[in-house]
């Protein structure tokens, strides 16, 4: 379970194009990239290809580290075909997490009680 | 573009089974109710319907109102019926928002700089 203090990177986005040819290499390449830099926790994505829309939320382990990842060379080159070509519409929100709980709750659950 | 102080809910699930008879509807209320509570700003939610995985985010102008919307009674019943039918397995994350850009930029922008 994510702690608190841990960085939440939202990425909302809107694909201009179901099947733009390389998108899903440069995602999961991406992906794969930030699990091994410093200060990753974890990353969820899900994308729905016929509304075009997704949401990536990442955690790090601090706000310095998710600017870290930020500036990373193959990432900026990834951000740049992001904003140039694949995406339509996309938002990013940068959050510190307050609290955490779900369905498997463990010892490291952060927070005083329940939302 | 959501402002600074601003309360992210992130709740990322897994369906018990694609097709439960009245997720679908209850999650279209689910949306409708909490756009009338006091304090919503907005919902973004995806699910891909293959993996039945799903991220719903929600922002709320506070944390206050984040959990004043937790406790409505048919939100309560909806929770119920979460945790016991619908899904193999759930978490939720309650941030603060630190900083916030995207692709359309206005003057309601927060933060200082991008990330």
């Amino acid at each position: 379970m994510i702690e608190r203090g841990a960085v939440a990177v939202i990425f909302t986005s809107t694909r201009s194009s179901a099947d733009e040819p390389g998108y899903a290499a440069m995602a999961a390449r991406m992906e794969s990239l930030a699990s091994e830099h410093d200060g990753f926790i974890s990353v969820h994505s899900v994308r729905d290809p016929q509304a075009r829309t997704g949401i990536t939320v990442s955690y790090w382990r601090d706000d310095a580290s998710a600017r870290s990842w930020k500036l990373v060379q193959e990432h900026l080159l990834a951000q740049d075909l992001g904003r140039t070509t694949w995406y339509a519409d996309y938002s990013v929100v940068v959050a510190s997490v307050i609290r955490a709980y779900g369905s498997d709750p463990s010892p490291a659950d952060s927070g005083t009680q329940p939302q």
